[in-house]
C-alpha cells in the first residue's frame, strides 16, 4: 500500500484536560502511543511497545517522571531512555530504548508530531487559540470514536448541506437555500454558506431572539484533517461582530485507515458562564456527532467496502467541491512528502 | 475466484408478508440491495447504495414512490433515477442513478432476479402455487439466517435420510427404512423416499391416526437453490389422493459465500383455518431449522474451512446421489453462464 | 508458511480428570481433535471431522465404545474405522475412516502424538510422575486458554524475574535479588532462582512459619513447551530435603500459532489431605495465571502484530538467558524434523 497518511504534521493527540497521570493508550496511524503528564504537568508521548518483550508500557505505572512496564518492571524516562533495569547487574543496553513523539500544548489540546521530530514547529499548529480562551469563550467538547476512514469525516464536515437532512436539531427551519463560496489561501480551505434574513436555527436561537438575521456557516480546514467552523447570526445587513457566534473545532486524527478519533468542542462567546446552557449543548453534539454523524459514516465506510473513494466514482454535487478541493491538497501533501521527504 | 453464483435466475427476496412501506435492505450475492413497495403496493428494488456517497438508501426514508437518502437528501425512483437533487441549481447528472433488480410476485414471494435484466422472464419461475394458495393451503412459514454456504443446505434438503439422527420431532418411530429414488427432468431433480406400511410421523400425526400407512417425502430442486418438498400419508395400498399433505418450501437466497437466506414453510390442506395449529408448525419449523439444522451446518462450514467441498473429497453415500446430482446441474448452468453469457 | 511446531513430540491433550464419557473438542496445532474414553476408560482420540459431510464428530454421541455423527448417524471406532453405515445397503466404502492420534496416559495427563503414529514412544514423555502421584503429594490444577503463541508464556515461565513484578500475591517481600543459572542437558533447559536467607514468599508460608530460609525456584524445560517448576525453602544452610516444596506443572500445547491450552497444578509435599488449603491454592492459580499472566501475555502477543519474536528485535536482558536457549532448541529440533523428516 502507498503511504496514506501524512506525517509531517500535527494531529491532536487528546484534550489537555483527558491528559494526567493516567498512562493513556492511543493508536495514531497504526502506531501504538502511551501519553501521560510527568511531574511537571508536562505531557510526553513514548511509543506504547517495551523494547524487552513489546508489552504495553500503557499497562504500567508511573513511577515520578519515569514509566514502568508491568511485565519486568523497566522504567523509561519521557526522552524514551531506560532508567532502570532490575536485573542481572543492572546494566542498561544503549538499544534499551523507546521512540518518542513530540507533543505541543495549545488552545487546550495535546498536539503530536507523527513525522521526524527535528521538522516539529508548534508555530505551525492552526489557530483554534478561542478552544482554550476561556476568558472569551465557553468550551462544550466531546470525543468520539468513528470506524471510518477520516476523510469520510472531512467530507461530511464540508459540506454542511447535510445538516438539513441528518441533524434535525440544527437545521434551519423555513430557510431558504444558502449561497455557496469556496476559498482557498494555501494549503486551508473554506466552505463558506451564508443565508440572509432567515431564522436562526435551534442552536443559535439560545442566543438569540426569534427573529430573522444574517446566518453563516463557514468552514476552515487545514491538511490534514483540522476543521474550525464559524456559526453565527447577525442583524439583517448589520456586520458580524453585532451578532453571536458559536463557533465549532471539528478535530480529526486517524487511528488506522478505518478508524478515527474525533475530538470536537462547541464554542460561544456568550452566556459563558452559563453551566447549564454548557451541558445542553454538549448534550447537543452528542447527539448530532454520536447518534447521527457516526452511524451514517461508519454505514458509509461499511458500504463502500474501500477506503478508496475515487476508486468508485462518486458523483460530485455542488457542495461537494470544496471536500474535492480538500481532498486534492492532502494528497498532494502526502505525494510531496512521499518523493521528497519534505512537506511544504 | 471463480463465478460461484448463477446470476441470470430467480432467487426469493423475501416473504410477501415482510415488504412494506418501510425499506427493508438485504444483501444478495454479495450485492447490497433495498426493498420496498410503492404506493401501489408493487416492490421495488434499488441497489444500497446511494452513487453520491455510498450510504446505504435503506437507512433513508420513503417519499411517495421513491426513497430519499438519509446523508444528503437525494431522492429515487423505482427505475433507479434520480427525481430530485437538491443542492444548487438542482440539475440532475445523467450519472446520478442506482443500479435496479428485476422483481416478481408470485406465490406469496417477492422474486428476484440477480442477472441482465432484459432476460427475466417470470414464467421461469418454478412452481411453488400452493404457498401462496390460502384458499386450499394454511402456511406456517419463517425465514432463517444460516452462517454457511447455501448449497450445504441444498446438500441437507435432498439427503432426508439426517431427519432421523437430527429431528427427533420429524422422525419415524418405528419405521423400517425407505425405498430412494433420484428423477431427474430438465435441470430438476427429485430426491424421493417412500416408506409403505408405517406409522406416521410427529408431524403427519397432526392430521391423521396412528394407524399405519405409505408415507412419502419428496423434494423437488430447481436451480439454483429453491426446493418444495411433499410429504403425506395415505391408506396402505391407497391412492395419494385420499391421504393429507403437509409439504413444505424451502427457499435459499446465498447472501455471500458463507452466509445464506433460508425461507421456508410448511403446507397443509387439512385444518386450515385453525391458528393453533399454524403456531404449533411454525414452532415445529423453528425448532428443526433455528435449533437442529442451522448448527450443524454452521460447525460443518466452520469445520470444512472453505467453501468448495469437492475440494475435501467427502465419501458418497447412497442417499447423497440427489444432491450430487443437483450440485452437477447447478456448476454446469454457472460454467455455461460464464462462458456463453447465456443460461440454459 | 514454514512450519511452525513440533509434530513427532508429546503434547498435553487433557487432565486425566476432564475427560469422560462426554465427546471433548479441541483444537491442538490447528488440527480439530474429538477426545473420549471408550467403556474399558481408556482415551480416544480422533481426527474431529466426519469424512462423510466434514460435520464435528464431537457433535455426536457415544454408542459404546463408539461415535455417533450427529448428521447422518454413522459411528467410528476408536481405530477410526466406521462401524455403521445405517445407510442404502449398508456397505462401509474403505475411504469411510477418519484419522486418530496416538495417546498416553501418564501421570494423570492425557498426552496426545501429532505427528506419525509409529514413530511415538511413551517413554518419551517428559517426566511428571509427581502430578500424578496423590500418595505423596496433593494437586490443584486449572485450565486457561490463552490468546497467544505458546512460545511467548514459555518465556514467561523461563524468566520468573517477572513475579516480582506482576504477580504481588507471589513475590518475595523484602527478598535480595536471586542468583541466577541456566543449565542444559540434551535438550532440556533448567533456568534456576537461589535466594539464600531469605523470608518466604506467600504461598511458602503456608507450609513454613515466617522464619527466614533458603529458597530456590528451578524451571525445567523440555521440549516443544512442558515445564516442570521446582518451588521450595529450607533452613538456611540446611539441605533441600528438609524443606517443603511447592512444585508446579506448566505444560502448553499450541492450539493455533495464536492461541495456546495451559494447563497448570501446583503441587505440594506437606498437608495434602487438607483440601481447604487445596482450594486457596487453586484460587491463588487462578489469580496468577488467569487475570495477572494472560491479560499481559495477550496484550503482547496483539502488540506485536507477529508471532515472530525474533523479528522484531528484542532486546536481552540477563534473565533471559534460558528462554532464549530453549527458543534455539525447538527451532533446531522443527528444522531437524522439517528436513530429515526425524526428530532427535
Amino acid at each position: 500500500m502507498t503511504e496514506i497518511y501524512l506525517r509531517k504534521t500535527w494531529y491532536v493527540a487528546a484534550w489537555s484536560g483527558d491528559l494526567g497521570r493516567q498512562p493513556l493508550r492511543r493508536v495514531f496511524l497504526e502506531e501504538p502511543v502511551v501519553l501521560y503528564r510527568n511531574q511537571n504537568g508536562d505531557p510526553i508521548a513514548l511509543q506504547d511497545r517495551c523494547p524487552h518483550r513489546f508489552v504495553p508500557l500503557s499497562l504500567g505505572t508511573l513511577c515520578g517522571d519515569d514509566i514502568q512496564c508491568a511485565y519486568h518492571g523497566l522504567r523509561f524516562d519521557g526522552s524514551g531512555r531506560c532508567t532502570l533495569n532490575p536485573h542481572g547487574d543492572k546494566t542498561i543496553p544503549e538499544a534499551l530504548r523507546v521512540g518518542t513523539y513530540r507533543l505541543a500544548e495549545r488552545h487546550g489540546i495535546v498536539w503530536i508530531w507523527m513525522g521526524d521530530a527535528a521538522l516539529a514547529d508548534a508555530a505551525a499548529i492552526p489557530d483554534f487559540s478561542i478552544v482554550g480562551d476561556s476568558s472569551r469563550y465557553a468550551a462544550a467538547g466531546g470525543y468520539t470514536h468513528v470506524k471510518a476512514n477520516y476523510q469520510l469525516i472531512t467530507d461530511n464536515l464540508l459540506d454542511l448541506s447535510h445538516v438539513e437532512f441528518l441533524h434535525p436539531g440544527l437545521r434551519t427551519e423555513g430557510g431558504h437555500a444558502p449561497r455557496l463560496e469556496l476559498k482557498q489561501e494555501g494549503d486551508t480551505v473554506w466552505s463558506m454558506r451564508y443565508r440572509d434574513n432567515v431564522p436562526p436555527n435551534q442552536l443559535l436561537k439560545m442566543f438569540w431572539s426569534d427573529r430573522l438575521g444574517d446566518s453563516r456557516a463557514h468552514m476552515r480546514w487545514d491538511p490534514p484533517s483540522l476543521l474550525m467552523l464559524d456559526v453565527g447570526i447577525t442583524g439583517v445587513g448589520r456586520p458580524v461582530e453585532e451578532g453571536v457566534a458559536v463557533p465549532s473545532a471539528h478535530l480529526l486524527t486517524p487511528e488506522t485507515a478505518r478508524t478515527t478519533h474525533y475530538h470536537w468542542a462547541f464554542l460561544r462567546n456568550a452566556r459563558i458562564h452559563d453551566e447549564a446552557l454548557t451541558a445542553t449543548i454538549k448534550a447537543l453534539g452528542n447527539q448530532a456527532f454520536d447518534k447521527e454523524d457516526k452511524p451514517i459514516i461508519e454505514w458509509q465506510q461499511a458500504n463502500m467496502g474501500t477506503t478508496d473513494l475515487a476508486a468508485l466514482h462518486p458523483v460530485l454535487l455542488q457542495p461537494d467541491a470544496p471536500a474535492a478541493r480538500a481532498r486534492r491538497v492532502l494528497a498532494q501533501r502526502i505525494a510531496q512528502e512521499r518523493t521528497t521527504g519534505v512537506s511544504a
